[in-house]
């Protein structure tokens, strides 16, 4: 019986046989075909229809590329099904197009209407340029608007370009836990999780793990982990935080992009690898999707473009924190908060710095002792004690990066430790750095705001497939 | 003051530059260099030390490969510190080494212990192979451990040639949502989530989200609505199960890659798409790391690596689930569960049927229709009435992925929704059939069976880097 299929099964299979000759090419092949084609066959939903007394136009578009397939045809096909929204496919020759502003076109020998859309309740309206707030209701819908379709193949291929950055520069990727026992260091921005038994359950309440467990922030303290084995190490995956905000910058579920470098000593090593993701990554991204950019260059943010070209050319501008509280001290410009040495920098300073830079990304480095979470190492100065991290603020979006050394130092990251009553949860931690510690550091980049940045999209929530925050978990 | 850089910033950027000309290498660049070198830097992790009278040995390795690179010194550079687990800079001469083993060996001129290692409290220990279930004990340091080292590099490996086949098919990757409004489907076994300020909170509770909120069990259906853009695409993330099993397959934290086409009419072409899958990353691995792929196939699973070799030649076999029910029928075998048309197929009937195919994959076609979700595309036949629905097994592991069609067809989703009193929540999914419908499938293949399976690793918990299963979240 080996090999053979059952009746169900052939008649599945021979579904697909109806049409067996034409060869099947998405609108992107279609679209950059070198020659003329007899028998083709496009799938994809109609983005527009023109019917004239001669000959019936219709724009179809598959998902593989922003441009739409010109399908020519004989009015005679066209039938009341054949709208807007509506599923097609078409058969026929592929032919060189008169016009200039496309390659090739379809001439149809057939169209068949796979799936008619209801246009009078499809929130989509042909040919028209939906506001961004306005498709954003439509959870399930957007990805069929153009921009919203352009900037999930930019986020495609941000996402390939990344892994392949790493790994063609020998980092071991690394999926760090979702769930984690960990709860020391976000406090009451977590989220918590538990079996929905349990949450439903009897008054006797148990916890699944055994302990409480929460959603990660950051897979730092596990790729520290990891760097103690293989060196290198990069992670890229959804990241939390319960903020009470629907703030255009932030989302409770995003994605961050982190990376950990042992026989690190220097935190210029690490600006390198950030400098060096940003260009890499958005080179890419650029010779990769230039069309899909371009509508966001054109329509969304002009102007972004030359920007963005300058800032591949150029090196990264560096000011130490205290650098930074003198320029804001001496600025013209009235802030809400006042500069203040060991005081953070808020989003109003941050904005200030990068315009005072000439609007292009500032790393600012070596930040107040007391202002960073116990793991950042100790830069031993004084008066003005500081902790070698560093931010990477680009201009519309604020902070970009978050990096720094790691306290290697036993005795530095113990006496820390304990000042915060934190020794027994971290005692792995420590333990790391009694087997073979190394100096080391790392970063993370919030991927959400690289795209932001990089298209000029002013929201956070237009670039995530699915967006979630407080009060909002659409699907 | 632009690109100057303060006092404490140029400290720490310096403190790398004590060896100045030493070009520094990898481990794995090391013992692949092709010429000698006099001015070399390696720096990683003490895996043996042999004192000899005349000459030291030390092994160096940094977790860019299994190997070790092998330093030649004189025996005045040893020094207490120098024991296995600690971290080293080793400079010197990169020569041919005299030994058929290996190609290069590094001559010590100096040797810095960057970090020591309290060998008495590390619970590894040199050149001893501990067990896995032993490393296990220690999630923050078995990655030092050669297999875990090896299965993790693989995993990276794995997850990049998952990325690229997608990838290089024209398929767009998607990062589907991992906290998600849908609780329909998995019932009893989700995880809920909430604010942690909420858990802990007042007595009148509210939602983060407006509504409760789970962990994604699945990126399907959110496949399916990027699917009804992009055509064909993929994710590949983590999932959940609150499942209470402590077995050697089950986590509660897993990962899983997701496939779903647009225009598809035929299983076929899904288990086309499975196969090749399968089949690309495999190769791409065996070929990336034959080093790592050798230790498991050396120690944990003999005999692996000729089965791999097979079964990578020959197309899959495919058995429908009628078939397969009657095989179990004539079976010789007595089975705990009877084997029944329309009882589900349980872990002993899968053995043997992978078994009665001669142990290698095995596509199981066309379930019965009651025993498979609403979704899945009811394939109209009789009087064994099925669905679409395909399960790939393999041997050792049992369901290494499952697929089907979807059900495009609304007034067949619509009356299956409304027979589960389901039709409110999925209004948003009855609207992909509303607007261009396509006949479309998809499926999902575990990521860490898949690892289990072509290394032949027996628990699921060795094959992830921080397992989290029911009473246990360590980290």
């Amino acid at each position: 019986m080996l090999g053979a299929r059952a009746q169900g099964g052939w008649r599945a299979l021979r579904r697909c046989a109806s049409l067996p000759r034409a060869v099947r090419l998405r609108v992107r092949e279609a679209l950059g075909a070198r020659e003329a084609a007899d028998a083709v066959r496009v799938q994809g939903w109609v983005r527009s229809v023109r019917s004239q007394k001669e000959v019936l136009f219709l724009h179809i578009n598959d998902g593989s590329s922003l441009e739409h397939l010109q399908v020519v045809a004989n009015p005679s096909l066209e039938n009341r099904d054949l709208t807007f929204g509506s599923a097609v496919e078409v058969q026929g020759k592929l032919v060189k197009s008169p016009h200039r502003k496309q390659n090739m076109e379809l001439q149809a020998e057939t169209i068949r209407v796979v799936g008619p859309c209801d246009i009078w309740s499809f929130p989509l309206k042909m040919k028209e340029r939906h506001p961004l707030e306005y498709v954003r209701q439509f959870p399930h819908l957007r990805c069929r608007n153009n921009t919203l379709g352009s900037l999930l193949r930019i986020r495609s291929e941000a996402t390939a370009a990344i892994h392949s950055f790493f790994q063609n520069n020998g980092y071991v990727h690394i999926h760090t836990p979702i769930i984690t026992s960990n709860d020391c260091e976000g406090a009451g921005e977590l989220f918590q999780i538990e079996a929905s038994s349990e949450v439903r359950g009897s008054a006797e309440k148990t916890h699944f793990f055994n302990v409480p467990a929460f959603l990660t922030v950051s897979g730092q303290l596990h790729l520290e982990v990891m760097a103690g084995a293989f060196t290198h190490v990069f992670t890229f995956g959804p990241t939390f935080r319960a903020e009470n905000s629907q703030s255009r910058r932030h989302l409770a579920e995003f994605y961050m992009v982190e990376a950990e470098l042992s026989f690190t000593e220097s935190l210029q090593d690490i600006m390198q690898v950030m400098e060096d993701l940003f260009k890499t990554v958005t080179s890419t991204v650029l010779s990769k999707c230039p069309r899909d950019v371009e509508l966001f260059h054109k329509y969304v943010a002009p102007a972004q473009k030359d920007r963005l070209e300058q800032i591949l050319k150029n090196k990264f501008v560096t000011i130490s924190y205290s650098e930074a509280v003198e320029i804001l001290k001496q600025a013209s410009q009235t802030f809400t908060f006042k500069p203040e040495w060991g005081c953070d920098l808020k989003t109003e300073h941050e904005k200030y710095l990068v315009k005072h830079c000439g609007e292009i990304p500032v790393f600012v480095i070596n930040y107040p002792y007391d202002l960073k979470p116990f793991y950042m190492r100790d830069n031993e100065d004084g008066p003005q004690h500081t902790v070698a991290a560093v931010d990477l603020l680009v201009p519309g979006i604020g902070e970009l990066c978050g990096g720094s050394l790691r306290e290697e130092r036993l005795p530095f990251l113990e006496s820390r430790l304990q000042r915060l009553g934190l020794t027994d949860a971290y005692q792995w931690y420590l333990d790391l750095r009694k087997f073979g510690s190394v100096p080391h550091g790392g970063f993370g980049m919030g991927f959400e705001r690289y795209l932001q940045y990089i298209l000029g999209v002013d929201n956070i929530k237009d670039v995530i497939p699915f967006p979630r925050f407080s009060h909002s978990c659409l699907l």
